[in-house]
Order: structure tokens, then C-alpha cells, then sequence
């Protein structure tokens, strides 16, 4: 299937995955850079941090939890070192004694099967999700009960095609566990969203732009009942890129390496570094250290009170050991969780899980603006690989077509005078039949795409007006409370939700 | 790629969907009977109907909700007067001024917006929820705001290579949105299960049964903070069969057709009638009338009270018409509401969802026992087709090596003596690479079968688990308070959860 990865590689390399014809394609473009560059420049995004108001405590309770997250390069007879690293995966955390370990790109059920023998007597409760050709790759040890769970395969997750990448046949997902942590409920969250193999030519953008949208419904929607909401995973985003500040600013989620108290790891909390041996240090390039794509994000309710004392990552190589545990780093942290009686309890849904104001409402609708035009470069780049789809389709039908009556003419004409090309003829034949099958089954697979981006893009375009609505009535009932926003007028992210 | 339907009706034919290696089928078909005679004989499981203390209101402030579902059966060209019958429910729906319409089938979306545009006055809020190839076909329009929507794509649906049952392309999955209903918050659900086309040989029940599985989990974990929760569809399960009763007991959601104070419609609430000229009366055997496949299913909260006034459905003709809305009856439910403030808050998060008692928690336990059976039996069925795909593929490259040995022997020693039979080279290369082809797409296809089968059953084996812990402390703190149930023992549901 060469010719329809050159074909992708086509309109990544001439167009960046933006098609000429896409009429304001420049300005979308412009719009992309300018918003990387705007969200870039600071690290800790101060009106994005959702409000938690610690002063109404009473009644006390305090838990601490050790949390544990880790890529783990699992693939199988591919991956460097593979049953080495997990045996000394399964000796860290036996000894360690994290409360929840969270792992990804779990490949193999038998490396999973191989870490619950070496935790059975430490972590009595744990899942494997499956779903996908080769699975989600997902795993969660608990030394706590896991009353329930839950997996959501994301709608779009890269092209089956791109075999090399591998990415689509790894039903990427999110899961779910529903765990007691004393007398509290905590959702615990498990996710590995789509690879970015290329910075400046990211065909993926779109995909996994939807993949964090899907995530914050998913997250946004179950955890209403939650005590305690706990994701971790490797989000292959960068801390401000745009699909992680649209996960963060929806669902209220908090960063633990930007809350904590403590924090022993690599220089800027980066977790995949240049000195890895497993990576590639020009697929770094332009971050000369690494880059930070693994998380451990948290966030509490009116009920509980949590608070991150201290974070660590490992550093590279491992003592006694000559070489890491996975390609990237693993993450640590210590959370602290404080049950207490709510001083009030909100009455809007939407305030039961994150307590939005004006600013950080505006700042989402922006995010979320940003977000369905990335989603809309993504749908018309679907559609022009599905129209090129559809034409190589028909061109490979009419090549039949002439082939059929080119040999059909001396076959009339002469009879059995000349000998007929029958090489050339079955080979031509096959290759058109080759074409039609492939066309069609692309087409079906562009058109499984466009159907999720225009999903997506709907979704998003209801949820914003719904937010503006919200947003005008902030504005209209505390006029004068917020001097940083213009009192009328559309503002920044405004536009009609119905366009 | 008629073989593989010819071998996959094979084992649907011979084995009833069921392998004859399935060491132990014929006790799981004697099993799967005698539940389902078990089931049938009564309506109203009254322990399945879950508690809801009416006792505890005060306050209360009343609100009506009327809500109407159909499928709508809209193929475009294919379903008979697809385009009168739109203008017909358009007609009908502007008319009748219902506060939210929940519309499966509605496969194209020139039909939706074109009902948007009738509705354009009467329902200013809609959404389409688009996935798969053709659509999910789900629909929603609502006098009320819709703050948010989310759509959760099923992860069994059939078969792509049934292209003639359709329902792999439709890409069938469960749609959500929140909607206000005054002060109110209600989470208004509208899905489309797989299609049964045989009662006795039914190759789709494990998908069936996965599907309403997933079903209740999306329900159950996004429904915690509504204060209402409606869902309405074409469910394709008869009122006792498993996935319905899976549905109703883990949910607590009750179906408006037996809670209802008054009815208008069809004798028995059947839903798919044998008069309807759209149908076929044979594929409706033994249920001479017809049968009962589409549901109005609520619930209340602590906080909500609900209660099912009437409840009408179409009754195949329509006056003045030649012909019905659809090859399914329509159904409408006027719901009150009751806002209060409860008597008492539960602590336990189950509880927010559901109140379980020791008879209705055994009785679930049971249902999901069945559930992991039948579970299972796709599962076999899935692990045997990919064992027949790969056995299949590997013939197929067995042949295409022999063939190139035969020809290459000719060649070697006669030189060109004798003329080389071409065409049947070329015939047979073409089909060994068919082969080859077709079984490498079913082997994957089949691999994501048995991994979601797998992964369904693994949730369904650890929530058992949990549920039967909770039964065990209810039978533990209430030794007798339920004499209907032993006070020790195994119990009908016991098993080992991690067996």
C-alpha cells in the first residue's frame, strides 16, 4: 500500500495537511502559529488553575495516595530490552508500594500477567483493558478495592495504513477504574493519546485534538459522583498545547508537576529526554533536553480537599542497571486528599465539577474556538483524501472498462490470427482490481473519519454556545466584578453557535 | 465475498452460533433456554423495579414532560416512501408540540435538516449525532436548551461483511445530551441496538448483549449528577430478554409502558406490528401480533421524583394517510416531575444512581452471570472464525507457493517446448492473493471481536465481583431481615470473580 502512503505523504509535504483549496487555509495556518506562540510564552497559565476554595474546610480527614505512571515501551520482540525492563519494573514496584500504578503501552497481556504475579502480594486489584487489533495497551494496579470500569475507544486514532506508526492498531482509549480510597470514591483515569511523530508537519494534529476533546467529555461526564478525580497517562502534547489546555480548562484537572510542593526529577519535569538510549534525539528537535508529554493530573469536589506534597521522576539511567526502565521517564506523586463537609453545595451541574468564573469561561471558549478550527483543517483534509480516494476509484474502473474493450476488438475483428497479450492483459486486470478494492476501502475508512471530525466538530460547536450563553450571563449579572472583560460587545471567542 | 458469509452462516447454521469444540454448548444452550423461559413468564419483575421512596417529598414543584421516539426507518431510495413518510412525522411533530423527540434510522442527514426546518419554530434546539460509515442515525430535538452532548460508539456491531444486514456500516452507538427542563438537569439518552433477524439463530445476541452492557455503563457513569434520566430507542430486545434486563436492573432505569397510569396504543405495547405493510409477518414468528423492541425508559433522582401519567403509540395506520410513519410504532410518554428535597442523602455512590436491596443485588448478580455466559459463546464463536480465517489464509499461501513451484518446473527443464499455460496462472495467483487478502482483513477484524468480547467480560467479571461483595454486607449487617434468601452458602449467583 505504498502509493497511499505517498499519497498522504503528498498533501502532509506540499500542504502541511492543509489543502491549497482550502480557501482560508493561510489564515488558519496564521491563526495556528499565533495561538502556539500566545499559550507558549507563559508555563503556568494562573486563570486556567480552576478555583478550589481550601477555606471552607471543617471535619478534617486527611489520605495520602502514591500515584505511579509509565509508558512502558512494551512491544514485544520490537521494543529494546523488553522482558529486562519489566522485570525491573515489576522489582521497583514491588518494592515501592505505590497505592495505584498506571500503565501504558501494556502491549502484551502476558507482560501484564507477568506484573500481576510479581504485585500479588502488594497490589491485590488490578485490570487490563483491551480493545482494539492488539489492545489499549492500558493496566491499573491497586492496592485498593476497584469496585467498577469503564473504557472509552477514542473515534479517530490515526490511519490503519500507517502500518510503520502503528498507532491505529493500538485501540487507543481512555479507562476508567472506580476505586475506594477509605471512605472515599476516587475515579482513576488511564490514557495514551496519538504518537506526534513530526512537530512541524503534525498530520495527527486533528486526531489528537479530538482524542483530548473525547477524553474531557468522557472524564467531564463520569465523574460528576466522584470524591477524587486522578488521570494519568501520556497525552503526547506538550504542557500548553492546545488539546492539553482544552482537557485542563474544561474538566478543572490540575497539573501535579505544576501544584506540588516538592518536586526531585528532570530539569523543567520533561519525560522523554535527550540522553533516553531508546529515542532518537533528532525526532527532539528543537528541544534540546526533551520534552514533557507524561502527566499526573488531579482534581478533588466539594466534598475532598487534595493537594500535591511532593512529585519525582526518574532521571534516565537506573542504578545497577544499564539501561531505563522505558523510552520515558516515570512519574511519582504524592497526593494528599482531605475529606471535609462542603461550607456550600453548588447547585449547577456544571459547577459540581469545576467552579468556572468569567475569565477562565472566556479562556475556554477560546481554547475551544481554536480547537474547531484545527478540527475543521482536519475534516477538509479527510474529505480531499476521500474525493482522491473516490477519483484513483473511478480511474481504475474506467482502465477495466478500456482495457475490456481493447481486447474485446481484435478478439471480434481477427479472430485468433494474432496472438492475444494475455500477460499483459491478467496483470492489468489484477492491478485494476487491486485499485478498486483499496479505493474502496479507504473511502469507507476517510468516510468513518469525516462522519467523527464532523461529530466532534458539532459537539464542540454546541458546547460553546452553550458556554457563551453562560459566559453573557456572568457578564450581565456582575457588570462591574470583572474590569479585565469587556461589559458587551462579542468578544474574543464569540460567534454564532448555530453557524 | 460471498464465501465468507457462506462460512460464517455455516456455523450460524450448524451450531446456532455455538462451535461444537465449545466443550461445554449444549449446557450453555440448555442454560441460555432456561433463563429465557424463566424470564418470559412474568411482565413485571417486581424486585427488578428499583425503589424510589415517594414518601420523602416536600416542597414538591411539578413538571410535564412529554417525549416521543420512533425509528424511523429512513434509507434513503431503499425504505419505501421514505420522503412522504418524513413529511408526514414532520407534519405530526410540528403539530403535536412535544418537548423532546428522540429519532433513530434517521440515517441521511438531508432528512434530519429537513425536520429541523419544519421544527424550526416548535424545537429550537437539535443535534445529529454523526459516526461509522453511514451515521449512527440518532437524532434529538428539544424545546429545551441543550447545554452538552457526548456520543459513545459501540465496540461490537456486527459484521462489515453482512453488508445485506447493514448494521456494521451504521456505526450504531448511544447518544447524550444535557438538557434544562426548568430547574431541573435531565440527561436525555437515544440509542439503536443491533437488529435480531433470527429469534432462534441469533448470531448478533453476544454483540446484542455487549451493546446494552455498554449501554448501562455509559448510563450509569454519565448520569450522577442529572436530577432526571430519559432514554428512549429501538432497543431490538424483547421487554424480558437479557440485555434488557442487564439494562433496567444495573440502571434502575423503568420502562414507561409498565409504569404507566394510562396507555393508548397497540395491545401489549407491541411496537413492531404484524400489520405494518413494511414489514415482512414471516420474520415476526411465533409473536403472531408482533412485538414489543422500542422503550421510554426514566428515572429520578434524591433530588426528582418521576412518574409516568400516559403513554400512547401509534397504532400502525395513520387517518387520511396510505401508509404508517414508519415499519416501527411511535411512541409517546407524558413524565411529571417532582422536584423536593430528599429526606435523606446516600453516602454511597451506588446509591445516588440506585437503591439496591439484597433481592434486587442478587438478582442482578444472576443477570450478569448470564451475561458472562453468553459473553463467552461470542467469544468461542469470535476466537473460532479467527482461527478460520488464519487456517483459510494459510491454504491460500500454500496454494500460491505450489503454484509458483509448478510453474517454475516447466520452466526449468522444458524451456519453451511447450506453450505455458498462462491463464490459468494468472487465474489461480489472482485467487491465492483474494485469499490472502480477504483473510488477512478478517483476521483482524476478528482480533478486534474477541478483544472487545474479552474486554467486556473482563468489566462484567470484576463488577460481579464487587456486586457480590456488596451482597455479602448485606446479608452480613441483615441476617434476617430478607428470609427469602439463604443466609449463607454459595448463593444462585456465586461464583469466583476471578476465576
Amino acid at each position: 500500500m505504498c502509493f497511499i502512503r505517498l499519497l498522504h505523504h503528498h498533501f502532509i509535504n506540499l500542504y502541511g495537511g492543509i489543502p491549497p483549496w482550502f480557501g482560508s487555509s493561510c489564515l488558519i495556518v496564521l491563526l495556528r502559529r499565533l495561538c502556539a506562540s500566545v499559550f507558549t510564552c507563559s508555563e503556568t497559565p494562573s486563570s486556567l488553575v480552576p478555583i478550589h476554595s481550601s477555606a471552607s474546610m471543617a471535619n478534617a480527614d486527611s489520605v495520602s495516595v502514591r500515584i505511579f505512571s509509565l509508558n512502558c515501551w512494551g512491544i514485544r520482540y520490537l521494543s529494546k530490552h523488553c522482558p529486562e525492563r519489566y522485570r525491573m519494573l515489576g522489582q521497583l514496584l514491588s518494592k515501592e508500594n505505590h497505592d495505584l500504578i498506571l500503565l501504558q503501552e501494556v502491549w502484551s497481556e502476558k507482560d501484564f500477567l507477568y506484573l500481576k504475579q510479581k504485585l500479588a502480594s502488594s497490589h491485590l486489584h488490578s485490570h487490563y483493558f483491551k480493545s482494539g487489533v492488539i489492545g489499549s495497551g492500558l493496566a491499573i494496579f491497586s492496592k485498593h478495592r476497584i469496585h467498577d470500569t469503564f473504557l472509552y475507544r477514542y473515534s479517530l486514532n490515526g490511519y490503519p495504513y500507517m502500518a510503520h506508526h502503528g498507532d491505529w492498531f493500538g485501540g487507543k482509549a481512555v479507562a476508567m477504574a472506580v476505586i475506594s480510597l477509605g471512605s472515599l470514591t476516587a475515579n482513576v483515569y488511564v490514557t495514551h493519546l496519538h504518537a506526534e511523530y513530526s512537530r512541524d508537519k503534525d498530520s495527527y494534529l486533528p486526531h489528537r485534538v479530538v482524542q483530548a476533546w473525547e477524553l474531557q467529555q468522557f472524564i467531564r461526564h463520569t465523574s460528576v459522583g466522584a470524591d477524587v478525580v486522578i488521570l494519568g497517562g501520556d497525552l503526547n502534547m506538550h504542557p500548553q498545547d492546545l488539546g492539553n489546555r482544552l482537557l485542563r480548562s474544561y474538566t478543572g484537572l490540575r497539573d501535579a508537576y505544576l501544584e506540588t510542593a516538592k518536586f526531585d526529577g528532570c530539569e523543567d519535569g520533561i519525560t522523554l529526554i535527550a540522553d533516553n538510549p531508546f529515542i532518537c534525539k533528532n525526532g527532539l528537535a528543537p528541544f534540546e533536553k526533551g520534552i514533557r508529554i507524561d502527566y499526573i493530573l488531579f482534581k478533588g469536589s466539594p466534598k475532598t480537599g487534595i493537594h500535591c506534597d511532593s512529585m519525582s521522576t526518574t532521571k534516565g539511567s537506573v542504578p545497577n542497571h544499564p539501561f531505563p526502565y522505558s523510552d520515558h521517564e516515570a512519574l511519582t506523586a504524592q497526593l494528599r486528599l482531605e475529606s471535609h463537609v462542603p461550607a456550600e453545595a453548588g447547585d449547577d451541574r456544571q459547577l459540581k465539577t469545576h467552579n468556572f468564573n468569567a475569565g477562565n469561561l472566556a479562556e475556554l471558549v477560546d481554547i475551544m474556538t481554536e480547537a474547531r478550527t484545527e478540527v475543521k483543517v482536519g475534516l477538509h483534509c479527510a474529505e480531499r483524501m476521500r474525493y482522491t480516494a473516490a477519483r484513483t476509484g473511478v480511474m481504475g474502473l474506467a482502465l477495466l472498462f478500456l482495457e475490456l474493450v481493447i481486447a474485446a476488438v481484435p478478439w471480434l475483428a481477427l479472430g485468433a490470427e494474432q496472438p492475444f497479450p494475455s500477460t499483459s492483459f491478467y496483470l492489468l486486470a489484477a492491478l485494476c482490481f487491486a485499485i478498486l478494492l483499496t479505493t474502496s476501502l479507504l473511502y469507507i475508512f476517510y468516510t468513518m473519519e469525516v462522519k467523527s471530525l464532523q461529530g466532534a466538530e458539532d459537539q464542540m460547536r454546541l458546547a460553546v454556545g452553550s458556554l457563551q450563553e453562560k459566559l453573557r450571563g456572568f457578564h450581565a449579572s456582575q457588570p462591574l466584578s470583572d474590569p479585565q472583560k469587556p461589559p458587551e460587545g462579542p468578544g474574543p471567542g464569540a460567534f454564532d453557535p448555530e453557524e
